[in-house]
């Protein structure tokens, strides 16, 4: 049964469609793989087995994804009838009233939620580790960080509890943690997937929803089924001209690749992820692309001052979003005292901080897009850091700076695509000598997943990961 | 020459293409009109006379609109080696470097620029009165306002200036002095025109940029000329079918309109404004069209609240912004006391208030958006009132309230469109027994310009307005 979970979505599918192996069977299998490995990864913090199983029973065939288990990230996506909680106290009580667009898309689909997976308090950290529910544990070495935001979704990805889970970034946080925990994480262009009918944008545009997955072609088939303006949203990007999913695996002609191993913004980059750039540059040339050594120019110096103004603000503005939707005051005990520092900078700073980083998001955003006209993709290391220990981001007195800097650090190169909009995939392409996963980020044009879906299902088959399982889960 | 001034730009470009006006003559009719009028209307406050006669010598004939002479509002459009003042004396010495996006659209489509337009302080107002240039004057009486913030450009196209005047609209700022001076005004969908470089959005999506002219088909085929993505740019609204002029003459079929006199929060409504809304319902069911009363349902609730929270940031942002890029700190002097009275109040507000009204602006769309199924227009007055003598506005210490409510009152109907990014249309369709204009508003669905620009065009037919001219012109 294990076997199962380690098959693509697309394949579990087909094992359903084809009368193989049934709905109910394929849940069970997950089920019996987060019993399994969960006690060790703390990747599955809601368990939704007995909805699950009897949401198996009555699968309507013709769904893409009929029966296929997949896993809630426990971040913003509203399931009727079970606990949402954003890794919060604050929000330990609350269970959703209502299906939010994404979520009724998934079971359209047919796909099967199982649980839900743990995410740092408000998303706000590239490591899971929220007091709440305690930390997640890397599958390829649980004393290391799965990485994060949706490090619960991508170890138990990795761990193979199920082929796909849901997911969001912000600034990195599909990315990231499919980058710690070997994975392919796609960041579609913004507004790709719906965010309604509760959000519009979420931070002017930062948070794009989708998933972590085994493959390439699940991340693609999966966006098929999502993707989609939602009634009154205020991103409308350029429809796709075929299904994403028939991207994988067309030839993607001779494209013009930059890579870089600096990010935009000043931060050290450890030499595994330097090494990981430099050998898919070197891959990508032998696959007859033309690649070269560039970056777009971006005002650096504003970069960080403005994605910190705009995080503060969100963190501030979804607490206290909560607390007007549930109708209580929040306090410092509802919270982390990281998140709750967050909250109390938000009074220091006035509305027109917050316009005036927008503008300067967007700026940069103009400042980017010229390197677009010369190049098809921008190939860049997904973090700065291969996978750390956990406790590695934790506050140290002795260094007070310090967890600040590694949090704002490890996703250097991923947030400029939050904050320019434009799609962007880690892929699994690089192991450290310690058997650890090391990411490769490839950032498309605005509204174009198709070129870095068809370059990344090139790579995929010249790189192959999935014969690597974490050691972890095989014994 | 005068009559040159009352034509379209459409005609204005034919004459011109067929060698019966040359280019230096057309420049040469709006100047003098401009010397003529101007005195007693105050819309151009900045002539470049000198540069549009030589740009009048070098017109390439091939651009759609070769030597037709066009008004900038004095407000964000920066046109190289020219003052922008926004309409403050904080900018009063500012000279732009370079043309931004739009305006680099205007001049390759051939307009000639002959001068610069009116607005209030940071286009914040309704009505067109800066301490910085003084009042326009409504031509149709030049004791009343021309409404604004596009006073200036709309008293300019209506007195006979020019065809064509640049506007921009946040909240009205297009529709309103439309409605007030009786001609034409199309805010597009967010998005439409291009914000580029400086900008990505301004107020979270709130301003839209284009013109005020005599005529549908005007707003139409100048749209065709301005349209487009600009690189970079945070909204990508769906592209047009065909292009917007072809829409102009063309069978709107039967649409489903619905009507409605009161807006969606609070404020009274004229009975001018009233008569004409149900005066042209009346026409759109004579046409063949389904009409109905029906509006869609908004939490009318957060409205004014929302709006506020935005515009306050916005007014104190752009004064930073520019502060910033000017390199001088704001101070009281340098600002009008209600401009700075918004400025100061921004202090007193947090970013997460910002986003918070964010989030319920885009709440406010999705509300929208389901009355769009069962409508294909929203037919609404385009002001509470008919224009109001200049000096409505003012501060009155008897009645401290009334100038904040008269000033958040009259553009009550055309602020939801943008928030929702709707495109929306004013036309001069009603007259009070005074002689007076009054505009009647089409809002479309988002990106869908196109059927109320052929409704439009069939009012037009139907309710002719270009035989009527201002009195205070023709004498």
């Amino acid at each position: 049964m294990d076997q199962l979970m380690r098959m693509s979505a697309v394949e579990q599918a087909r094992l359903i469609r084809t009368g193989q192996v049934s709905a109910p069977e394929m849940v069970e299998a997950a089920i019996q793989q987060i019993e399994r490995l969960n006690p060790s990864i703390n990747a599955v913090v809601l368990p939704l087995f007995d909805r699950a199983r009897a949401e198996a029973q009555r699968v309507t065939k013709d769904a893409p994804f009929a029966g296929v288990p997949l896993l809630l990230k426990d971040f913003l996506a509203e399931y009727a009838g079970t606990r949402l909680t954003d890794g919060s106290r604050f929000l330990r009580d609350h269970v959703s009233s209502s299906d939010s667009e994404l979520v009724a898309r998934y079971r359209r689909a047919g796909f099967i939620i199982v649980g839900k997976t743990n995410t740092p308090e408000f998303a706000s950290k590239p490591t899971t580790e929220p007091e709440l529910f305690g930390a997640t544990c890397n599958p390829w070495n649980p004393m290391y960080s799965a990485g994060g935001s949706s490090g619960g979704s991508a170890a138990a990805v990795a761990a193979g509890m199920a082929a796909v889970a849901h997911a969001n970034d912000g600034g990195g946080s599909i990315r990231c943690p499919a980058s710690w925990c070997g994975v392919v994480g796609l960041k579609p262009t913004r507004g790709r997937n719906p965010l309604g009918p509760g959000y519009g944008d979420i931070g002017a545009g930062l948070i794009c929803e989708h998933v972590v997955t085994h493959t390439v072609l699940d991340s693609a088939a999966i966006l098929d089924c999502t993707a989609g303006v939602d009634p009154g949203a205020p991103y409308w990007p350029p429809p796709p001209v075929r299904p994403f999913a028939a991207e994988v695996g067309s030839a993607p002609g001779r494209l013009r690749i930059g890579f870089s191993t600096a990010p935009v913004a000043q931060a050290a980059v450890h030499a595994d992820c330097r090494r990981a750039v430099l050998e898919a540059a070197r891959r990508c040339e032998a696959l007859g692309h033309h690649v070269d050594e560039a970056s777009p120019r971006v005002n650096a110096e504003r970069f960080t001052e403005v994605f910190t103004t705009l995080w503060l603000g969100m963190v501030a503005w979804a607490i206290r979003d909560w607390s007007r939707r549930i109708g209580r005051e929040p306090t410092a005990d509802d919270f982390e005292a990281h998140t709750w520092k967050m909250f109390t900078l938000d009074a220091s700073r006035r509305p027109s901080d917050l316009f005036l980083a927008i503008q300067d998001m967007q700026r940069m955003a103009r400042e980017v897009a010229p390197f677009f006209t010369s190049h098809d993709v921008w190939l860049t290391p997904t973090t700065t850091q291969p996978p750390q220990p956990n406790g590695w981001f934790d506050f140290d007195p002795a260094s007070p700076q310090q967890a600040t800097q590694r949090i704002g650090d490890v996703p250097k190169f991923t947030a400029i695509a939050n904050m320019t909009g434009q799609p962007a995939i880690s892929l699994p392409l690089h192991w450290t000598d310690d058997g650890l996963p090391v990411g490769v980020q490839l950032i498309g044009r605005y509204g174009d997943e198709a070129t870095i879906l068809r370059l990344a299902a090139q790579l995929e088959a010249d790189m192959p990961w999935r014969s690597r399982v974490p050691p972890q889960v095989t014994t």
